[in-house]
Order: C-alpha cells, then structure tokens, then sequence
C-alpha cells in the first residue's frame, strides 16, 4: 500500500506530517509519499530522506487553513491536497491523508475522484472511544443542511466500513436524536428513521448524544452540523477535563504524590480521551481512500491515520460500498 | 420564596425529591410545597413533615416519564406537574421545580402559564460549568425545528437571565455553529447571525462545540435538537470518563494509592463533571419560574434546583424579560 501524505496541511504542517509519515513507514513499512514544496520537505527529513519507504513529490501550492475551501481548491491547481487525490486517480498511491483545511479535503476528494456511483452526498465518519468499543459517528462536518435519504446514505457507506475496515461483525446503526421514542426528533430525523427500517440493517432506532461514549451501537448516523458540534465538543471537553485533573492534583501536596503515582493510569485516560490515538476520520462516498485529520495533529495522530488509510485501501471496503448503495438505490428518491 | 416541587417527577421521586426539597428548606429557609400524593410524602417526610417551611399539596395523578408529554398534561388534569403551575398561577407559590417528564413540563408550564408577550417558542437554558465562569446554552430540548427568528429571541431570553440571576454582567452571545466564519454553518445559523449582527448585544459569532467548556462565551445560542444532543453527550461522557478513572486507577497498586492520596481532586473532578452542582436548568418564556431537572436527578440536585428557582423568582428578571423581548419585537417578523 502506497500513501500519499499531505504535507503541507495542518497546524503543525510540515515539521509533526513529515515526522508521523516517517514513522508510520518505519513502523509498518507502509510506503509513504509526501506531497509539498520538495526543498522544504527534504530539510524537515534530514537523514531520512534516503530511508526505505519514503518519497517525495514536489508541489508549488497549498490551501491555507483560513480559506474558503472550494475557491482555494479551484483556483489552486498545484495545491498539495489535489496533487495528492490526483496521484490516486493516476493510480500512483492508494490513499491520502491530510491534516490540512478539512473543507479543502472534501472538496479536492470529490473533485478529482469523483462521488461514487449513487452517492448524492460523501460525508466524514469519526471514530470515538466508546466504553465497550468503538462507535462511527456520521457525518461529522462534510454536509450541513441533509435531507432524511442522505442520512440513510451516510448510515449505508458506514456499516460497509465500520464491517470492513473495523472489524465489527454486523454493526448495528442508531439515528441520533433527542429522545429514544420514534415520535421524537426533526423532521429530517423522524423521516430518515423510516428509512432505516425498511433496509436490512441491524437497526436499533434512535440513540441520545450519551451512546456515542458507550460503544452499545457502532454506527450512530446524523447530519453534518451535529456530528461536527458533537465532535468539537468532545474534544473541548476532553481539554477542559485534562486541565482540570492536573489542576487539581497539583493544588495540594497529596494531589501531587497522587498524580506521580497514578501518571501511568493518567496517561491512560489522557490517552483514551485524545483523538490522536485514532488518527483521522475517513471520507466516505468518492472514488477512492481520503482520510481527514484534525488541523492540530501531531505526528502520533499523523502516523495512526497513514495506518488507518492503508488498512482502509487495502481492505476492498470501496467495492462493497457500491455493492450496498446500489442494493439501496430506490430508497433514494 | 416559596416554590414548588413536583415529588412524583423523576427516577429516584418521591424519596430523592422529598428529601432534596427538605434540605433546600431546612438549609436556606426556602419555603418548599410539595405537590403530589398526600399520603406517600407524608410517609417519606415522616418525622420532618411538621418542619417549618416544608408543606403538602394533594393531587392524585402524574404523568408518567415515558408518557406523550402533550397528552398526558392535557388528560391528566390533577397531574402534579400541572397542579403545581397552577399554583403559580394563583399565586399561591413563586416557581415550580420537577425532575418528571421535561416534555411535560415544557407543556404545563406553557399551558398553564402562557408564553411571555412575544415569545413564539420557550426554550430551556441549561448552565455548564466552563473553565472561566458559567455557559448558557439554550436551547436544550424544548424546541426542534426552529426558525433563525426563535434562535434570536432564545439569545435575548437568555442575556436577561444570565444578567440578573447568574451574576454575568454584560454577557457575551455566540451562535453554535460548525466554524467560526460567518459563511459556515446551515441556513438557519446564517441568518440568525443577521438578525445578532443588528441588535446591541455583545455578540461574538458563530462558536463551536468546544467552546461550551471554556467559559469565554456566556452564551450559546442553537436549536433544541443540537442542544439536547449536546447535553445528552456532555453527560455520557462525564460518566465515561468517571468510570474510566476509577478503573483505571484501581487496576494496579500504584493506581489504588493514588486514588486514596489524591480522592480529594478526584472528588473535585467528579463533582465539577455532576450535572447535579448546577441542580436543574430554566424553562424561559413563559410568565412565570420553572426549573427543569434531570430525570435521574438526586437529591443534591433537587435542593440545588430549589435554590436556583428561588433566586429565579427573586431576581425579577421576568419583568426585565419582557422589556427586552419588547425592545427587539421587530426582530421577530
């Protein structure tokens, strides 16, 4: 497997990009190819630049993080991230990664590979630490205004790859809404939930925002604009908890002797609460693999996501995919 | 102050309730109406029943936690949660506190004491505990599908609340979106943040899902649907995390003496991450003081809802409500 590797995008683009690449290469021996300004990338390697796995290819532009995404992947024909989604349509890698502009991502994804065949709206599933397994949370910030067939797309692109690429066995698929009784929800949500029971799926209704933490259901489905409020706010949380568990075992000498006997069960937890530990979040629904990192990801987020991606290229999941989106076609009316 | 207390309402009612009700009187003075079935309050009161401050008023029925809040308070007309609006009505107590159905709250409160002279919709505001100081986030449920119009007036409705009772002066406003450009977030979002643009309030913008933990904003404006979703989650993982600690703390030595030298920040922890310190959350709109709380709120949190209500009904935030609700009413077309 063979990944392309943005290198250009992200908060901490190219130094913590460049060093996760490397690592996944030498981790895994997976082949990576970095995709930015070749002077700059070759600095940031050093000594590494000769190592196995690791190729470079040039290119003289990129989307910034502040820019409207689709201006900046349409005016900037040599941006990183549509050089690197134009090396899988040539066939020359199997997959990107791409810590840089998210909107940047979707768009250059979808431009150059194109959505697949019935796919009306691709869409960013993220994968979080429930207590009793992973949860796929669907979409969490590629379409904002859905409509009810859209959300039964999301939850049909995400059972191939939650079946495929995770190894879960039959997930079963929850709608998230605010009550678990059927007559809750909006619109959007009452009508997609028809939806879904009609298909095949191991449905088990509507789910509140606390079963994204429990693992109970795999594949939790909502638009856009929730799963990405959903998202930010785990993440804000899981800040403001940190903080407050070295705030307060520092505050007091018993804290601090507690905080230096407990630091392995802390870094646990601290692990289990950042979302570097699962890397980034794939785009589901266009002609190929694109995995979608968080702006400020450091090179263990980085390497994690270069796994994910190969694993995902490598799995067959896009065939599936299509297999079970034209099963479903009619209920896309 | 003398408030209400719907004793039938909720998971743990009537021991829980009763027994929060008690300490809120016994440890503020606060005059407390216990409203539901006569003969069990009294059972569970027991000696504390001829307590100063502490009363009983009768009814016979309740509307279930799982019952269709609508019809359920229109059948059930000696319902306690109905019977105790009503007292407000009569002006017989100055607010109302339940743990029941919230749905049926949201609809006894409105049936019974009407909405606030243009008000369209009520909306509950839920108050998080951020690093820097308290958050406002409204609406948390009461409201689905809203219109841009409704998001305007929950911001108003919630500047005057958070100004008279919550000790924030001068407020900020943010709008919950999915980025903080004004282009991003759905069509709703967008327009609302027209109608915050025009008026005099400190308005921010559009803030994200993670910005409910900082404190840097005090209030965040969004849809029921989005706001239920997020206070269903920020319990979920609280609980998570809680769990996580104690296990992870107790599976080896190191980790157990840990949490016996550091249970004082633990406890700290938990309590900062316990819905239960903040007691319940304002049903706003309506011509008179309602507190929502959770359904498997404790005792802590009933006597913490107690307290809040009556600094609700003290604080004459209604009348200053209306003034501003008056102020924007052409915002309202």
């Amino acid at each position: 497997m063979k990944v392309a590797v943005d290198a250009m995008g992200g908060d901490n683009a190219p130094e913590m990009v460049v060093q996760g690449a490397v690592e996944a290469a030498s981790e895994w021996g997976i082949d990576v190819t970095l995709v930015g300004d070749k002077n700059v990338i070759i600095e940031k390697l050093g000594s590494r630049y000769s190592t196995d796995h690791i190729s470079v290819h040039h290119c003289e532009e990129v989307v910034r993080m502040d820019e409207a995404p689709l201006k900046g992947v349409r005016r900037k024909k040599d941006a990183s991230i549509r050089v690197a989604f134009g090396l899988v349509r040539r066939g020359e890698v199997d997959a990107v990664v791409s810590a840089g502009n998210s909107g940047a991502s979707v768009a250059a994804g979808v431009l150059t590979l194109g959505r697949m065949e019935g796919v009306e709206r691709p869409a960013i599933a993220s994968i979080f630490p429930g207590e009793r397994g992973n949860v796929v949370l669907i979409d969490v910030g590629a379409n904002v205004d859905c409509r009810p067939a859209h959300l039964f797309q999301f939850g049909v692109m995400a059972h191939a790859f939650a079946s495929s690429c995770l190894g879960m066995e039959s997930p079963k698929i929850g709608l998230l809404s605010i009550g678990e009784e059927g007559s809750k929800g909006n619109e959007q949500v009452r009508l997609a939930r028809e939806l879904f029971e009609e298909s095949q799926f191991d449905f088990v209704g509507n789910v509140e925002g606390r079963d994204i933490f429990t693992g109970d259901v795999e594949i939790i489905v909502c638009d856009g604009f929730v799963g990405n409020v959903a998202l930010k706010m785990s993440e804000g949380m899981a800040q403001a908890i940190t903080k407050l568990l070295r705030r307060e075992s520092m505050s007091s000498l018993l804290g601090r002797t507690a905080l230096l006997l407990g630091r392995r069960a802390f870094k646990s937890i601290e692990r289990k609460l950042d979302y570097e530990e699962y890397g980034g979040a794939p785009l589901l629904g266009i002609n190929g693999v694109g995995i979608i990192c968080h702006g400020g990801s450091s090179n263990r987020a980085i390497k994690n996501a270069v796994k994910l991606a190969a694993q995902y290229a490598d799995s067959g999941v896009l065939d599936k995919m299509v297999v079970q989106l034209n099963k479903y076609k009619d209920f896309m009316v």
